[in-house]
Order: C-alpha cells, then sequence, then structure tokens
C-alpha cells in the first residue's frame, strides 16, 4: 500500500519540543526575572520579545542577581508548551516557587508598620481571581495574603500571568487551619472583618483601623460559617442594583481602597 | 486501495451542526430571558441544564413575555459552535441587540432622579474588562455606560458572559464623538471625572457629587489627552504599592463606590 499523502503521517512528522515554563507574560517575568529571592532555572524568548526583554537582562546583571543565559525559541514552541489560547507574549520562563511562609513569618514582617492589612481568601480557588486580588493587594500595598493550603490555586501559570508581576511582591501564606490562622492575628492585635452580603454593617462605617485582616469567601458560597464566627466584625459593601453580586476580584479591590490601605 | 480505517474519512463522517448563539451561560441567559426588551430567537439547553433553566419559563409565562421553546441539544455541539475553552454552562440563546440609545436617551432617563452617575470608557476594548465593568455598574446602580461606536467591543458573546447578565439591567449608549458626549452630559448638570495615574487629586477628596460621569481611558495608554481636557476634574485612586497599575475593571468597581453610588 503506498502512501499518497504529500506530508509523512503525523506520528512520523518531527514533534514540536515542549519548553519547561511555570511563568509567562512580560509583567509576570520580568518582575520576577529582578527578584532577588527568585531562583530561575530557564528563559526562553521569541525572536520579537527580546528587545523589550534586554533592559531587565542589564538591570539584572546591575543588581548583581545571577541569571541564566536566554534561548531563542519559535512562537510555535511555546504556543504548543501553553496552549494556543495563552497569551504568553512570547516570554516564559522556570523558576524555582519563592521560600515558603506561614502566617506568624507575614505578622513579624509588618510589626514595624504603624498600620497594616492583609487579606484572607476562604476557598477562592479560580486562579484568575486570585491573581487578580493579588495584582490589586500589591497596588494598595497590603503586607500580604492568607490561603488555606488545600484550596489555593498554584502560584504559576495563569495567576501570576493576571496578577502583572505581583506574585513578587506580595508575600502569601499558607495554612492549614484558617480559623486558627484568624486566632493568630487577633492574639496580635489585628481586626478580623468578614466581608458578608447578609451583614447589616457596611465597610464604611467601621472607621480607620491600624491593623486589619479582610477575610473573603468565594463568589455564591461565600464564607464558611466557621470562619465568618471567628472575626470580629462583618460588614458588607454598599450596593443598590438589580445584579447584588460582584466579582470576587472587583469586591477585594473596593475593600483595600475602603479599609484605606492606599 | 483498501481502506483500511474504522471509521470513514473525516470528510465523510457527519458534521456536528453549529448553533446559532450569542448570549450564554446562566446568569447572562436567564437575565435576557426575563428582560421584556429582549426578543429571543432560539434556545438550545443541554439534559443537565433543562432543570436549572425551568424555573424562567414559568416565570416568563407569569410575566406573559413571548419566548421560543427549548431546543435539547448535546453538549459537544454547544463546544463546537462556541469553542472547547467556553464556559457555557450548556445554554445558549439567540437574542436581537437591544433597542439603541445614545446619550440623551440616557441624560432623559434619569433625570427625575437626585443622584445619577454614568462611566464613559475610551478605547477600552477588551469584553472582559467590559464585561466586568457592566457587571459592577450595575451591582452599584449606574444609569448607563458610554462607548465610542468604533472602539466597542460587542455586547454578545464572552462580554454578557463575565457580565453576569448586567447588560440587561446598565443601559449602553454608542457615541461617534466622546468628546460632544461629554458637553452634552456636561450642559445637563453633570460634573465629567477624567480617571488618571497621573492626577494631583484624590478622587476621595472630591466630595460627594450629585450628578457625574467617570470617565476611563485603556490600560497603559489611559485617557485620549482630548477626552481629558474636556472634563471637568482630573483624579487618581490612591495607590502605594510596588506596581502601581490596577486593572481597568478593578478600577471602576473602586471608583463607583469612591463616588457614592452604593
Amino acid at each position: 500500500m503506498k502512501n499518497f499523502n504529500k506530508y509523512p503521517p503525523k506520528d512520523k512528522q518531527p514533534k514540536i519540543q515542549k519548553l519547561k515554563i511555570n511563568l509567562f507574560g512580560y509583567h509576570a517575568v520580568h518582575e520576577a526575572w529582578l527578584n532577588p529571592d527568585r531562583k530561575i532555572k530557564e528563559v526562553y524568548v521569541t525572536d520579537k520579545a527580546i528587545e523589550n526583554f534586554e533592559p531587565y537582562i542589564t538591570k539584572a546583571k546591575a543588581l548583581g542577581l545571577n541569571r541564566p543565559d536566554y534561548q531563542v525559541v519559535e512562537r510555535r514552541q511555546m504556543d504548543k508548551t501553553l496552549g494556543e489560547n495563552t497569551v504568553h507574549q512570547g516570554i516564559g520562563i522556570f523558576a524555582e516557587p519563592l521560600p515558603e511562609m506561614n502566617v506568624m513569618d507575614l505578622i513579624i514582617k509588618a510589626s514595624h508598620k504603624d498600620t497594616s492589612l492583609f487579606v484572607m481568601l476562604d476557598h477562592v480557588t479560580d486562579p484568575h481571581n486570585v491573581g487578580a486580588i493579588m495584582r490589586s493587594a500589591c497596588v494598595f500595598g497590603l503586607d500580604g495574603l492568607v490561603m488555606q493550603t488545600r484550596f489555593a490555586p498554584p502560584l504559576e501559570g495563569v495567576l501570576p500571568k493576571v496578577a502583572c508581576g505581583a506574585v513578587e511582591h506580595v508575600c502569601v501564606a499558607l495554612e492549614t487551619n484558617l480559623s486558627r490562622a484568624l486566632e493568630l492575628f487577633k492574639d496580635n492585635g489585628y481586626t478580623c472583618i468578614a466581608l458578608d452580603e447578609h451583614a447589616q454593617k457596611s465597610i464604611g462605617a467601621l472607621g480607620q483601623l491600624k491593623k486589619a485582616v479582610l477575610v473573603m469567601g468565594a463568589e455564591g458560597k461565600g464564607l464558611r460559617p466557621s470562619i465568618k464566627d471567628t472575626c470580629n466584625e462583618t460588614v458588607k459593601l454598599p450596593v443598590t442594583g438589580e445584579i447584588q453580586s460582584l466579582n470576587v476580584s472587583n469586591a477585594a479591590a473596593i475593600s483595600f481602597y475602603a479599609l484605606g490601605a492606599g
């Protein structure tokens, strides 16, 4: 039987080799590249993205950072690795995770500050939402993010892309027991504020707080009762429209502003 | 030459027929279904999604709405129509666009109100961002959204999905000339507020405004100078962190809250 196909059959075509990438996109890679705490193993850049990346190579050298040489790859190799619809902007790296922290580490790190704000996410698992929340947390200078170990999305891939580099600046603590973490915050002078659409009090009525933890649940489900009950205050956002439910990252951004982190 | 393949070749396989869908997802479809201004032509539901949809059929009947019967389809038909990665939740419709409005229509519609807030987007073209902004605009009871005709994403597909039904409640005006639209707002007692990261004044310093239009540009680019210059005020959000740029939908949500629409 003769093969009349112009091209060799699919299994005989040279395979596009997949790359080793866990962070991609301009902002995510550039911020990781300049983060002294981030160990970077591989760097892949397309022809088009090199020019944009070169200033960061110079900056890293000036900072004395140990960084590998970049490998020039084809766009389709990155598409193949990350999926056709992924916006990677022609740059990707493989980096080790940042050093692990717990809530006590975060509290100590912020102990010299007059005012301090943390956000705790109770079973918010969507990486887009967590990434967007980290971006806003970074913009408003929050001292960190706390999530439950088993319900935290991985801090790689789409999350850092959406976070636009904020994963390099916002400290993250993963804890097995969030109620216990809240108790620790309270013991250290923090007011724990549950955001709940059924609350009586509006977030604006809280007044200025020196040290606070904003505690948020997933859209729809909201906070688990055990978590809500551990908080000192329960507040809502003042909504009026025909649809009452905000996207969780938008609710977080408003709360950061309302709690005066800005 | 004999064909040893078990299945007929791809071009001889029965084709999965594409459906006619321009709105999909629970919230987007449910809100459209109950909107008397929305003419609906086709409704497709998967087996799994019927139970969830049936209360809306009853509600529409009670409201005397003229709605077509639903067609039960297979999940893969919807996947094929909308793309494998689209979260359609097993429900999709084909609906006519909502009646067109212009800025004067919006101003007249809100003229009986004591306080009124609009948002204008200058070349914000990403449907995810515009959808998210419409969702927050609806939650905070805004009176409408203004965009430039040539730079507005279509109000179908992913935008209404992200907006979670808000496209049925937030009035949209498309205008060819946004500066002229701002002049019309000003002539009718509105204060036009440009959001700009380089502004001196913080949004919180504006005080309570009875009638305002919040004017926002795209991330990175910001507002076009001609639009900014037409506004009465230029304000920024009070940001402090290592990354200064908020996602545009998060910036919008904060501004709606800060301008007291809640």
